[in-house]
């Protein structure tokens, strides 16, 4: 397969948080036309869009998000797709634009990620996460997520030896990361005795392993490698998404304490970025709990399976580390409106190959990588990001 | 544009109708299953699966649908995503499996429909379908899907003088095409008496008027035209999938009684198969209610706008008339699981074109189409089908 590239010319991003006074179509607007306004077109300029949100029928009522897009961004008449795939509904939009683009269907597609998550109960949340895992298995007997991620935990100390110490400081680098976004959820540091010390959720895991609930929206902006040339001095390029699957309920799958659908398609986007992992100056990972972060980074071949503990400790993954990590704050610093997140990571990639990510530039950044998760990792989307 | 053309190699349908029985994932299995022995290939040979299913989270509280697909039906690992535009949701399926194929991503691709719509209380039902609408506008004043239909037929009435015995016609006639599908919801005819007879739902519209709620799924197998070649002595072509939008609220919209979003997706739909109107000899029209059905054949060129009572009381879209429309039965007999609905039309121009729909058939038929709406006609997709 030769490699084709698809520019990212556009981002637009709102406040991750608690956003009282935003609605669910407040938010994606806000996105969507920063970031037509970042690349520098016009509404009429866009052909097609794809939107990524999780559950917008449990938390706001909704559903017919491709339309309602169109409309609220004023491109009423354009093709206009949801996607979903829980948590990673985000990188799936990216994937769809991106094959839209390649398809030579449409040349400047908009791919966008919403979710509005506050505004509910918290058991109608609960109940709209947990529609990630599986209903008549998981869900059904009681299961949430972050007890699902505590018995990946738990396998994984127990097989390679992890400290909680070491899951902790993916919180602690975190959230010194997200101290430097301005449109982080949390931009504050914490210690790691505040992590060890934070209230117990399922034990291993505690408050501070766990990404919030967040409202928040994010947009990007696609061409095709003629149109990014005509519109754009520093286009991004996406040389590769690919996308995998594993089985949905985490008692199915072989192992605990890997993540099977990542290493998939991890080894796919390589393949067909044609490049490997020694290229990868930087990743965001799906650090939807801290454990999260080190199943991805043994997934994504930044060190063996098993080590990925070590390999937080010895500060690998910090900035100015050997391969930075979650330099936007992560889900856990930067927030995790779940449908968001796969746009947001390109987001962050697309800022530090432009070299604009300020306190978070990574020097020297050529080749990027985000790895978006959904649910317990039945789903794992990849993409390879690098610049001219 | 060069005329791109993907092939139907198989495809799987599950009985319509209230499946106590079979859960959500029960239903997609079988017809997912079904396509694959239809054509005759294996499940490894599957690359990509889309599945087309509207509100799984208030339907079944279940999220995350490409990878439980995915996992139920033996094929973990492969990418798979799940798409919503409302009860187009199933036609964006379609849409999104034909752009895989001709992006060069993936040469045999699945595209699935599936609700499970029964086995929840009414009102969580009605919540749920109304999510189709616009929330903030109409669904918290009250309007529910019925209503909108019946304020667009009113509008049709006292535009063009339709009657509401040529409303009643489509009713009579899709429930006498229904009485030969074996897989339909309501296999018995109804008169014209019962039409207008039946309980008033919301006036002018009567219970005979409106399609049911409905379980079910339906699947198709797609190839790349180097594959179908091998694999396949009768494919089916897709030669064109054109999507559109309009305002998400119908009080937004210039007129009430045209469907503005398929009316681009038709126009745009012949000149990618670069086909016409007169081409056409049969099609699948979203008829969700009775004069949704007169708005489609007007939309899509069968006659003038305005004309399509007259059109249908002189017999045109009969089997054996000018135009054969809804042989299935449509949504009002077949039934309409609303995700599935787009792929299910797909089937129907599938078994028309290969000459084995029985007591259906349609004489001669060498090109057909479907159309598939999500919501009072805020997105409209279409699809032309051709054989060699």
């Amino acid at each position: 397969m030769t490699k084709k590239r698809v520019a990212i010319i556009g981002v637009g991003l709102t406040k991750f948080g608690e956003l009282w006074e935003k609605s669910y179509r407040d938010l994606i607007t806000e996105a969507g036309l920063k970031a037509i306004k970042d690349a520098g077109i016009e509404g009429a300029d866009v052909k097609e869009l794809f939107v990524g949100s999780m559950s917008p029928g449990l938390f706001a009522g909704q559903e017919h998000i491709g339309a309602l897009v169109a409309d609220n961004a004023g491109l009423t008449g354009i093709p206009a797709t949801r996607v979903e795939a829980a948590c990673a509904s985000g990188g799936i939009a990216l994937r769809q634009a991106y094959t839209s683009v390649i398809s030579g269907q449409s040349d400047i597609v908009v791919a966008g990620g919403v979710e509005k998550m506050t505004d509910v109960p918290t058991g109608i949340a609960m109940t709209a996460l947990m529609g990630a895992g599986d209903e008549e298995w998981e869900a059904f007997n009681g299961a949430t997520f972050p007890a699902l991620y505590a018995l990946m935990a738990r396998r994984h100390m127990l097989e390679y030896g992890t400290t909680i110490e070491q899951i902790s400081m993916v919180s602690v680098k975190n959230h010194a990361n997200a101290k430097h976004n301005e449109y982080a959820q949390f931009q504050y540091e914490v210690t790691l005795e505040d992590v060890l010390n934070s209230a117990p959720v399922a034990e291993p895991l505690r408050l501070l392993h766990c990404s919030p609930i967040t409202d928040g929206a994010a947009a990007v902006i696609l061409a095709s490698e003629e149109k990014a040339k005509e519109l754009c001095d520093n286009p991004v390029w996406i040389t590769a998404s690919a996308l995998a699957t594993d089985t949905l309920a985490l008692h199915d799958r072989k192992s605990l304490s890997q993540t099977n659908a990542a290493i998939i398609a991890a080894k796919e986007a390589y393949r067909r970025a044609g490049v490997s992992v020694k290229d990868i100056d930087f990743a965001e990972v799906h650090d939807c709990f801290a454990i999260a972060e080190i199943l991805a980074i043994e997934a994504l071949g930044f060190c063996k399976i098993g080590a990925g503990g070590k390999y937080t400790e010895d500060g690998h993954t910090k900035i100015g580390g050997e391969r930075p990590v979650n330099t936007s704050g992560g889900l856990k610093g930067k927030g995790h409106p779940v449908g968001t997140t796969g746009i947001a990571q390109a987001i962050e990639a697309t800022l530090q190959l432009r070299g604009t990510a300020g306190k978070r530039q990574v020097k020297g950044a050529e080749t990027g990588l985000t790895h978006n998760v959904g649910g317990s990792g039945a789903t794992a989307v990849i993409h390879i990001y690098e610049k001219d």
